[in-house]
């Protein structure tokens, strides 16, 4: 035996999520009305730091409007329902009524529908009219495709999101796009996600990325977990993102914005990214809850539809107030889920934290939530 | 790629909560008979470390002297119904009785009365009437109102707590309390809460508060946690705080106790706050569940009323036996939750410690309760 | 701010309880029939490393001899109902029958009946005609009273157990037992117990304790740990002492066994406890479980009685099968608790251990038995 | 006391489980159509990474040639009933009918008839005639019985598997199976199994093994590790074992494919195994909720049938799919139980990995899955 044994899990580094970590406070506080969260996002004024996902039961033009109004924004997503029909009312009625053992099924038959390239000017001009910048998001796929029709549609902001974007895609049998020269001829910024890697990442800011969606399979439960193996949580993606940014700042100048994208449904996990350095976070489900939601109080991801491998299902959410209740309250409910922009604001002010890019000088605490302790008698405190 | 990434989660401290540690016997015992728990706190004196949370559903006047027939304190909230109406019974009433749908808006209601100034002095009286020091606590926000009032009306304690309290408070709209000034003209010890951070508690001390209430999302459910994203796990904050004491001590020679304010509700917590370097605790369900106490039954934190972000809600403790019972017993129940006083008396023993301060020389162990073996059948030792 | 902080929690040591480690094969496997776990204990040849507990619901005179005569040994607790009363079968029987919630207020009347000296001669007597050794234990109280009338009737081993058994006992109000003294003029072995402190039990065996019994609030959602905040994780305690055995033999050149008594109800936890050097193991629940224990089905800790600050109570266990199939089999469950020492010998097989010091040898990982796997599909392997 | 207290615990090494890790992609992704899963194993071609375990409920000589036909292979059991009943039908009837307290004896009755030697050429007949390797597992015991048959009777693959292997097997009371010399007469490759140990994998290589099953009590949930305490978390028995087979092959040229056998169940699992080093997987529950399984939904381990400890029963997986759809799908359900082959090619992908091999270059995390987000809103992403 003259080769020593080097077994890979001696190691391991410890990963993250938002129930493994807290925010502790320092020595300063300060008044709410003090606390400013606007901030510039690739070119587009946003007041708070809250980004619609380009999920379908969240985001049609109509809620894009809705989101912006509250001081956010919204993505839709063009290869959703939007730009598969006309009017796709029905298929969302569809979809709410459907019994569980046949909504995948029924997946698979609605999303099989091409999309319609007519329909991508009819619905950015849509956004724009309810007051929303157009931002779409699309898969590599689709950018081959519809990209030139979406650019020439004019959009304020195009996101590129895979379930795992690389800084390189190999492929035998067809050309991966070069993000490099889509953004050079885009004529409109250009973000990417999604990754967990801040190699990855710094690669994609060198390309050309106007912004970095994170998430991975964030959730310590989510089934690309279960299914694939995959998945980094989401505060150590987070922060690993956030630090290949700063290093290409040092590098080249030039602020790339992070988004923390998956796993954030509490006005807390917000508070949690910014403290490990997201600008903004991209949230779904919350939204997709509002009583205006496309979903009818149903949610479901992009990998549910897939007619060989699905991944998610259709997720029932239930309504629980008005978009500008979930965003800006008043929330009625105790839970955390309503008043999210407020809930930040308080955080900041109990933080000493003056705006966004302040919340990364918290400290963060190792602090599991426990489950024995969630049946204690509890206070408001 | 110049610039070494640094991500910021690869330098977490790890934060303990009570059910994380557990307190390892040593070399001796002591007999029970020969334990002392006395102790000085702000020149009152006090048998028995513990203190009754400043919450409406515990502390009225007439639970003031119950609670200090036992020989501990109790802490009657300024900014309560108590100090809103001249009889809250029918407020007390109501809250018990209502949906749980429509409890919150009930909150809402009834705490949007006025604070009346004239029920200052009178309450104050009723607690000295029925043998209590009077011990007020109270908001910053409020003390800068009504301070002058309840300093007129003579109190033995003063406890100005907020949900986080700095050593800072940074606000353009108003003034904030100038503590130091404060305590000067005050003629009463005044303490502060709550914090959880040793650097802003010396502060606190240098500014001459005279005593530190420690508790900030205390509880690893806690709803702050949750809708803030902000919590220091107790026994990580009372640890950190008591360090701070005793450099202060060492610093100053003066003396501030530590208080542990959240998370406790049974004798094993007690003992292991003690453990960690808390003079005192404040404990709130455990009397709300005494048969004299105003909530019949029912508990609420201070942050439930809000109208805009309730945190907490109104919590069915119940009902278990009377404040005796709870503090010296007996206790007729095997959980802990009945003769606190007779429990950290009896741990004291077991653990040779003599009186409050000599839990400190306790060996602390890292040793998380398990989920999984609380289904195990049960031992009585 | 001239002095550091110094927090208590930044150097707290880990602690293991059963479900937190999990023993790891090595290179040498072995044939059971090869296996060989009789040692000599205190002067009584013990086939298999287990004893029963001094609980009234495991222990009379008779089950004493059964589990003799399965390899075993069974102790008798001097103030249990067997020393209290001459025919205490009505008193299981109400036991068993009574109510849940008066049963606390039953178990205070009857073991309110004093200790009649008469018996004492009188169960050892039967004891040893049923074939088993006399083996007594008591708390140094009642060792104060009736230790020398247990002297005179002739013990092979007395056990002097209390919650925490300290090196040193301080008492104002009494003079405590003197342990070398008694020792001295006992005639016969005392075994000291229960402690987890590894230089407490040095001290012990310094005074001339036999054996030492280790369990201290030993699992991790035991009534000790909640109500008191004592408790050390069994796999940790048992570690300690034994590593105090084995610093005591160095030094002295006496060994003395250790005896892991409390959290014990499988075969996999007996064996985990020789793995980290206890000698022998004591049970008392798995016990409760046979048909002929004297507690018809249900078990109780010796704090349950306590008026004024009870601690556990009566836990209905079940009945599953005789003496002899919980610790000889045939074992007709799968989950381990029944044919404990066949699950030992099996275990030692694999492990490729020929003897109980052998296990000492195994590899413990640190493999913490997660709640998520349970509902996975189970294999037999 | 001269002697320093040396405490085992103190000394711990962690262990890992599936739910403990998660595989972070990196700077690359690949097209699914570029990922190539094809191995030699043993000599046999493999087109997919995967084993039906030698289970009797799982493989059959049929449903052996349905699973080669899915580029995979299977091994049937030597000991199973096929090889005791010529006609075994109604043994699998009679087990899925049998209410759940009287199984075990059933078990205990079917399994005691003796293995008819002249069913072992018929079997591997039969196997052959499916299609499939002739691949049979056994005891060291049944090998030293029947070996010779098997051997002569022409196999594949033999496969000697017991629930702990070890290099060196000690015992009193009969001859050993020498491996290398049973290796050497074989003519036909020889693989070892369980083991969990880097040095017994060595050894077991050196002696001859042609592969090594890795696996013993590998759930954090298992039976073996409540009735023995023993078991080793599958991610550190395949990391430690594959660190043996690339320092064998480094001393000895002789590359020995690693088997990771156990607390397998989904894509993400197989994923995770091959990226701390197996070669292949070998999976039973999986297989045996094919609508073609023997055990008509129902599933049930080797030890399951031990008249004396039996650990394991008959646990109730029901039927999901055809062999094909579990294995290479299309998968109507989300859970990652079906299309296992196609979630390891999309995980290869979305990692940038090209071959099984590739895997191993995975950065893999320390992320627990945590029970408390299993209640989240889920998301498809």
């Amino acid at each position: 035996m003259a080769t020593p044994f080097t077994s890979k899990v001696d190691t391991l580094r410890p990963a993250y999520g938002f129930d493994d970590i807290s925010l502790a406070p320092g020595t300063d506080t300060i008044d709410p009305a003090d606390v400013d969260l606007a901030q510039d996002f690739c070119g587009i004024p946003l007041a708070s730091p809250i980004i619609a996902s380009a999920m379908d039961a969240v985001v049609s033009p109509t809620t894009a409007g809705l989101i912006r109004a509250q001081g956010c924004l919204a993505a839709i997503n063009l290869e959703g329902l939007w730009f598969r029909y006309a009017d796709p009312a029905p298929c969302f009625a569809a979809i709410a009524a459907a019994p569980k053992e046949s909504v995948q099924a029924l997946f698979a038959q609605l999303y099989a529908q091409p999309i319609d390239a007519t329909l991508i000017p009819r619905r950015i001009a849509e956004m724009r009219a309810a007051g929303a910048p157009a931002i779409v998001a699309a898969t590599p796929q689709a950018i081959g495709t519809y990209g030139d029709a979406v650019i020439a549609a004019g959009v304020d902001l195009l996101i590129i999101q895979s379930q795992v974007s690389s800084a390189r895609h190999i492929a035998s049998g067809y050309a991966p796009l070069e993000l490099s020269a889509f953004v050079a001829r885009a004529g409109a910024p250009v973000a990417i996600g999604n990754t967990s890697n801040a190699a990855a990442a710094y690669a994609l800011m060198e390309q050309g990325a106007a912004a970095i969606f994170v998430g991975v399979g964030p959730g310590n439960a989510c089934t690309t977990r279960e299914v694939l193996g995959i998945g980094v949580p989401q505060v150590t993606a987070v922060s690993d993102v956030a630090a290949a940014r700063d290093a290409y700042l040092a590098d080249s100048g030039r602020y790339v914005p992070v988004v923390a994208d998956g796993g954030i449904r509490k006005g807390g996990e917000i508070a949690k990214a910014l403290a490990v350095g997201a600008d903004v976070v991209m949230i779904g489900s919350p939204l997709a809850r509002a009583s205006e939601a496309p979903g009818h109080g149903y949610n479901w991801g992009m990998a549910a539809p897939s007619p060989t491998l699905p991944r998610g299902t259709r997720i029932e959410v239930g309504t629980v107030g008005s978009i500008e209740q979930v965003l800006n309250g008043p929330s009625r409910v105790t839970d955390g889920s309503e008043n999210l922009i407020g809930a930040v604001r308080q955080s900041a002010a109990a933080l000493g934290v003056r705006n966004v890019r302040g919340f990364r000088d918290v400290e963060v605490m190792h602090a599991p939530a426990a489950a024995t302790e969630g049946k204690s008698w509890q206070r408001g405190r």
